[in-house]
C-alpha cells in the first residue's frame, strides 16, 4: 500500500503552494479548482487534476479545502458535484479557509452528520509561507481527525498548534490573528502617507521604522511593495475586507468593541471602492494618498464654494 | 586635555540609562534632574550630580536634553537657572525629547539666537534601548552640531540616522514612527481582549501571533506584561497619550487624515481616565477589558431600564 492520497479543492495562491509541498512530501494529490489554469498548474507539478470536488474527494483519507469563504466551503462539500457524498466514511475534511468560528461549527455538524469528520485548520503565512511550506496552522478537532491530517499539515507547515478539540476554535485563533495583520497593514499605509507629507524620505523612513519599535511583520513585508508601487496581487485588498469583516462579526458576537479593526476596514473598503479590490493589499496606500491629496499636483485645486 | 564633558538635563527612565552609557564610554557627565533620586542615581553611576540646568551646562561641548515635553525643554534652556545662558558660545544642545517638529524648529531658532547650535536628535528603543546603549537616533542639524554630538550618540545608539540639516526633521521622523508604535500597542490590547472573549487561551494566542504575520515589535514586547499583569511603568500610558497627540497634531498640520492613530489615542485616554496614566502603557488593556465587560463577573449585571 502506497502513501495516502490527499484531495485538494481550491488551488489558488495558497492552495497550489500547499499542494506542491504535499506532493514534495511524497503524497499523491488529486485536486480540483474552478479555474482551468489552476488545474493545469497542479498537473504540471505532478498532481492529478480532476473536474469536480467529488472526484478530488474520491478515495482519499484527507481532503484539504482552501477556498475563499464559507459559501464556497458549503458548495465544495454539499453543492452539485460536491465532495461529501463521494468521500469514504470516516475520512477527514481539513478546512484551511479563513471563515468565521460560527460557520466552522455549523459546517462541522453537517460534516459529522455525513459520517465524516472535520479538522478546523486555518493557516497564517500567506503565499510566501504556502510556497515555502512554512505556514502556521491553528488546528482544532478530534484526535482522530488531527492524526489523519498530520502528514498533510507537516508538509505545509513550520508550526502546528493544536488549539483544542472543538472545530471553530481554530477559526477563532485565525480570525483574532487577522485583527493584528489587518490593522498593521493599514497602519503601515497611514504612517507612510503621514511621513511623506511631513517631509520624510520614504526609503529612509522605512529603514528607520523597520529596525525600531515601530516595526511589524506586515510593515516590513508590505512597505517595500508600497515603495516600489508593485501592486501585483499576492494577498488582495478584498481578502482583507472579508477577513476584517470576520473580525468585526466575531467582535459583535462575543461583545468586544474593536475601534482599530473597524477603522482599518473602512480604509480597505475605500481602496476597494477606488477599484483596487483585486490588487495587492498594499494598495490600501492608494486610499490614504487620495484622502491626503497626495499625487494631485497636476489636478486643479477645487474651486471654493460660491 | 581629557575627553569632553557631557551635560545632561533629565535623568528619568531614558536619560539615566543614556548617561550611564556615556560614562561607560569614558566621557565625564555632569547632570541635573528635578528629582533628587535621579540625581543620586547619577552620582552612584560615577557622574557629577548638580543642582540646576545651568550648572549641568557649564563647561560642556554637548548638553543632552531628555525631558518630557516642549515646555520642559524651554524651561531647561531659557527658564530661571536655565542652561542657555551658562553654555559657552558654539556649544551644542542635543535635543533627544520627543516633541513636535514645529516646536523643535522654533526652539532651534532661539538656540541659534543665543549663539549655540541645536541637534534635533530624538531616539527610539525605550528604557531597554537606553539601558543597553542600542537606541535608534534620528538626527537633524548642521554638520558641526552633528560632529560635536557624535561621541555622545555613539555611546547611546546602535543606529544613528542623520536625516537632514534642518532641526525639526528628526522630530518628524520620530513622531511618524510613534504612529506605528502607538497603534501597534493598542492593537495588541484589542486583539488580546477579543481573543479572551472568543475562547482563545491567552498564552497560546500570544505564542501563535508573536510567531506569525500578526506580530509586531510592540506586540511581542508588551503582551507578556499584559499576560502577567505587570503594570510597573517602563513607558507610561500618559507618555503615549502625549506622543499620539503629537502624531495627530502633525497630521492636522500637514493635512494627512489618521483614523487609526486617532482611535488608538482614544483608548489610551480611556486608560488614563481610569487612573492608569502613570502605569505601564500595557495598561491600555484595562480600557479594553472595561469596554468589553471583562473582569466584571463579581459585579451584578446592570438593571434593565424601567
Amino acid at each position: 500500500m502506497g502513501a495516502s492520497r490527499v484531495g485538494f479543492v481550491g488551488l489558488g495562491s495558497m492552495g497550489l503552494g500547499m499542494a506542491r509541498n504535499v506532493l514534495g512530501a511524497g503524497l499523491p494529490v488529486r485536486g480540483y479548482d474552478i479555474a482551468a489554469g489552476a488545474r493545469n498548474a497542479l498537473a504540471e507539478a505532478g498532481g492529478e487534476a480532476v473536474e469536480s470536488a467529488a472526484e478530488a474527494a474520491t478515495d482519499v483519507d484527507a481532503l484539504v479545502l482552501m477556498v475563499v469563504d464559507a459559501d464556497q466551503v458549503r458548495d465544495a462539500l454539499f453543492g452539485p458535484g460536491g465532495a461529501a457524498a463521494a468521500m469514504r466514511g470516516g475520512a477527514t475534511v481539513v478546512l484551511c479557509s479563513t471563515i468565521s468560528p460560527k460557520s466552522v461549527a455549523e459546517i462541522s455538524s453537517e460534516v459529522d452528520a455525513a459520517g465524516l469528520s472535520l479538522l478546523d485548520a486555518p493557516v497564517s503565512g500567506g503565499k510566501v509561507g504556502a510556497d515555502a511550506g512554512t505556514l502556521t496552522v491553528m488546528a482544532a478537532g478530534s484526535e482522530e481527525a488531527f492524526e489523519s491530517a498530520r502528514p498533510v499539515l507537516e508538509a505545509v507547515s513550520g508550526r502546528i498548534h493544536r488549539v483544542g478539540d472543538e472545530p471553530g476554535l481554530g477559526a477563532a485563533y485565525k480570525v483574532v490573528h487577522q485583527l493584528a495583520a489587518g490593522v498593521h497593514l493599514v497602519a503601515a499605509a497611514e504612517l507612510m502617507t503621514l511621513g511623506a507629507k511631513a517631509g520624510c524620505d520614504p526609503k529612509t523612513l522605512f529603514e528607520i521604522v523597520s529596525g525600531s519599535a515601530g516595526s511589524s511583520w506586515m510593515f516590513n513585508d508590505r512597505v517595500p511593495r508600497m515603495l516600489e508601487g508593485d501592486l501585483r496581487p499576492r494577498s488582495m485588498v478584498d481578502i482583507f475586507v472579508k477577513d476584517l469583516g470576520l473580525v468585526l462579526d466575531t467582535g459583535s458576537e462575543v461583545r468586544s468593541p474593536l475601534p482599530l479593526a473597524a477603522a482599518a476596514r473602512q480604509m480597505l473598503l475605500a481602496a476597494s471602492a477606488m477599484g483596487y479590490g483585486e490588487f495587492d493589499d498594499s494598495a490600501v496606500l492608494k486610499a490614504y494618498e487620495a484622502a491626503a491629496g497626495v499625487g494631485n499636483a497636476d489636478s486643479p485645486a477645487p474651486r471654493k464654494p460660491d
